[in-house]
């Protein structure tokens, strides 16, 4: 790709220019999810390398084309792509999209076998090839993913890391927002356990996705203090309602526009700057969650996480009513119900 | 939506808040291309306000919410959309995506008049509703469209604007960065003529898509002057095949994925930037060309325009050879050739 | 400034651009204070117009051409200045960092009288060229020359605001931080009250500026839930002195490099780009409090507010304690006894 | 600083967090010029990690503060700072602003053999802690004191970078933007040569600051190409007189507000960030001209390079006449007379 003749008129070289990247992120799986995941990190220039990985040529490469050909109007990034694994190499950052959909009468535990199956065979070659790089799955079911990814890694807990309820949370900030005609971000709350846009765990009426009404406040007043009847059925403006929106707002989106991307992608590009960045931010992440809340299982569920270039470096210890304790105890064993019958 | 209980515990009202917007954008049309430019511009927080428009109501809704959905983690941006023009109201910029795709054995011609039949429904109303604004039209084939677009809306030419060959010239300008190893945004150049991922005066092979090599530089130093057969066929770097490679990259890139999308976003969103902003750069888009280069026609064809809050505020005078020339002329009659057949 | 020669070779004029400009931010006064205040805005890209005004013509020049002279590096913005109020017409945002210092042996109210006279000959004629405009006054001390701001400018109370207790805020969520090893924007808390790095109400050690311990939380966790003992003097870890770290912040800054103007001038951008991007965030700045907390005068004291392009919308009701309420009262008699023996 | 009460409480730890820092940079000298150019950094988030240094303990500590005080309104960035060289540690780009100003009657070699002397106290121990760091000098004269720097460091003369003219050519840039109407970012052009806001070889009323006017353009029309007689006197335009404007303009602004720092801070972070993102993007910075255009000596002077993590990776061959690469000529001879009764 060098240009000997014109560059050596134009150019007085004086080294050689470095192929090292110090922020390289790779996205693996460039369908709707990965790309806009990889879209919104080149948008908000979050890392000077993006590399793409999947096993489909054609497709991975119109991506990276398309990508590369809007770099002009971008602070500038290394675009590079391909269905070999070396393309991937000293990632800091490994971004996992790729997986199977559920087939219609399949049931959850072959969709998350047949993904593991998938797994197998990249989750070993990425590590081999950025030794140092953080695993942040998105793929679905995200909690048994992560927790498959983690198995096979052979890397520690904090270096494994899901997408999980952050981008619950998100809705949820959102839609009380609107209540309240505040900023999203001036609006704080947590939606912990387990994600799933495609739930493992939730086989009743009853998710195990977790909001935590005792931490929702605006600039520090907590809503349940001030308004005790916040979410009891009687209430007129129907807060408990938001829980059963956020569960279900993946499914609503997917049958108003057949898949969801957008706030997962931007959801996404979030971690990945708090983990680029060193920030200690935190957030609801899914991490490996034995020994709390009196959990016995290795099984990964979200909690408050401080991020940094490490990973998971602290989990915010909540305090949790009995209610919300054994919401994540059940799901941790119903996850562990399912990864027990995996075949690694 | 408001929700009196707990806000009027929560909060002592001082005043309404205002709920016009002094950025606000609408993207007309929420396909793959739509949602690039509406996701661009909210990831590099471009407009404070985003309406989406499409007649489609479960599609337009769904992209709503997805974005919504990740307002956390934004800078803060108002998300609006719906079927009906109303939510356009108030506009500075209007960003027209909507359009049938050709059919197959569908002649040019014929697109281009089920086109116009869609933006006699959607031009009037978007004009009535945002009489300031200014349309930025994305829809191919977009010289036409544009043209289209300014005659049924009324406004001056300045007001309408195709987005032009400002993506063909990125494409260049990539092109040209890897061959010489710099930034995209260090090495100049521009393709001018017309754009057309969807070419229309394309009837033979040579597309009517002009790259100005006596304008490429790198630090203002021409490479036409450095290096005088740069273009020749017999040079063995094949620079003058990057002209073929612009004029294929949007075959290709469909051919590989199935449609462009990542690029072109992140080029409307670099005008759209420019407009809202008042900021004078020179960006090569659609304009009325009548007068140039001794074009008698009213076509739209891009050159280098002067952008700011009026639109195009002044068009650059290139200093073309012969053949440029002859190529825009020939271009802007086949362009008139089918605008003299369309039925308004 | 015009070019006509080469203006006229180069450009075929279409239009007349645009001289008007969306987000139009004046600052007034360019001390170290207002430059910081302008340096960041610009840095940011939070406006597309800066104007400086002050009255000694050399310094206000030098810094519009220093600032100018990095344009190239920046996003587009226009700056202009000058010691003529026409140059801040038509702003969005007033900032007002205008004012004398106090002299040695100078009693405050003697400063206050000395200030309001500055501010007699400023803000008529400011609100005068920008009669849309939101004031946002930086000038100490802050509260009593926000409420002369606001008597002077006949505008309504939620157009005129101070800068007030978001630095110390700041100041204190990022002592905090720093205990805890989080990132400042993961750990919320309020100082409200008065501000005054040249403090008024402040005739004895204890100092109007109240933090509201029972607000500040990590994740929706209230710090005095989970470690009751959090502000006790007898608790080792010394969370109550970083009341008095903050208190004397700028005392300490000033001994040390004599003047504050970094983290006012982060804290004043992060306000304007609230009221000029109309985005509902919540942070305290100083507002008309009469009628809170039993408060009967017409005094001015930091709240956490909603801020947008109305300027304050709403201000948050926090939940405070007897000790709390009480600081509040006592500094808001205090600012009122000085504010009557101001003569207008 | 660590606060095992409550974080024992609120947190689980799961991993040591990371101390290490991708893109550290550290500021050396905590004048005005050093300030702004950390605040623009801080304020564009470049860096994730800024290190101060200065002798003066007060001083170094002061603006450490009001930048941490200023953390909550920024993305997440570690500040620190000290008299120590163990704090500039780790560092990727180290930016150097310190030394001697002027004084009255003083020599123009005694200034630099001061400076020297300062440089041989700080250079060796910057290096030592920051084995891998780039050397960005600022500090003036620049060109000398980067030559200097690069002596003292034993570092390849890639890794040593001086501020150079990148500062002059955004000026020029500028200068020309208001005449032509036009976004400076849209009109380029280049000046190179001796930087020197306190210039050495201008020891006549001719600078040997370069503007090169054959590579002035706007969209790749260059403007000696459309108006032959751009720079001659008799051009009522007074386009000659830009040059310069472009030299007198430090000098002007010193004299209106007493120095220099807001352009100089945005120009050494635009070069910070090309250094850090390992961009390619071409600047005129000052760089090891032996061997250029007939320059015998080893002398630093600025030309547009190429710049990238390796530092100065190449430099442009500008197409000079003979008036230009005599001016460069003579301004090396005058640089390597003053460098040559140095004492090292």
């Amino acid at each position: 790709m060098t240009s000997e003749g014109v560059s050596k008129v134009l150019f007085t070289p004086i080294v050689e220019e470095s192929v090292s990247s110090r922020s390289k992120v790779t996205v693996v799986g460039v369908g709707q999810v990965g790309m806009a995941c990889a879209y919104s990190i080149l948008n908000q220039n979050i890392a000077n390398e993006i590399a793409l990985y999947d096993v489909v040529a054609d497709k991975v490469k119109g991506e990276m084309m398309d990508l590369q050909h809007g770099l002009v109007f971008c602070k500038p990034v290394k675009i590079s792509a391909g269905t070999d694994f070396e393309v991937t190499s000293g990632s800091r950052v490994i971004i996992v999209t790729a997986g199977a959909r559920q087939r219609e009468g399949e049931s959850r535990l072959d969709l998350v076998q047949r993904n593991t199956d998938i797994f197998k065979n990249i989750i070993p070659p990425l590590v081999k090839n950025s030794p140092d790089a953080l695993l942040l799955i998105v793929s679905n079911p995200v909690d048994i993913l992560t927790f498959v990814a983690w198995k096979l890694s052979g890397l520690p807990k904090n270096r494994v890391i899901g997408s999980g309820t952050n981008l619950d949370s998100s809705r949820f900030r959102f839609l009380m927002s609107e209540k309240l005609h505040v900023a999203p971000a001036s609006l704080h709350g947590y939606i912990i356990g387990e994600h799933g846009d495609t739930s493992v765990a939730t086989t009743s009426d009853i998710p195990y996705k977790v909001p935590v009404w005792s931490g929702v406040n605006v600039a520090g007043v907590r809503l349940l203090d001030i308004y005790p009847n916040l979410v009891d059925e009687s209430n007129p403006e129907k807060w408990a309602d938001l829980h059963m929106q956020v569960v279900n707002s993946a499914y609503e989106i997917i049958k108003l526009k057949g898949y969801t991307n957008l706030a997962i992608g931007l959801s996404v590009a979030s971690i990945t700057k708090a983990l680029l960045g060193n920030t200690r931010a935190v957030k609801p992440v899914s991490t490996l969650v034995k020994g709390f809340y009196g959990i016995q299982d290795e099984v990964y569920l979200s909690l408050p996480c401080v991020l940094g270039s490490q990973g998971v470096t602290s989990v915010v210890n909540l305090t949790l009513n009995a209610q919300e304790t054994d919401q994540l105890v059940k799901s941790a064993q119903k996850l562990q119900n399912v990864q027990s019958q995996i075949k690694f």
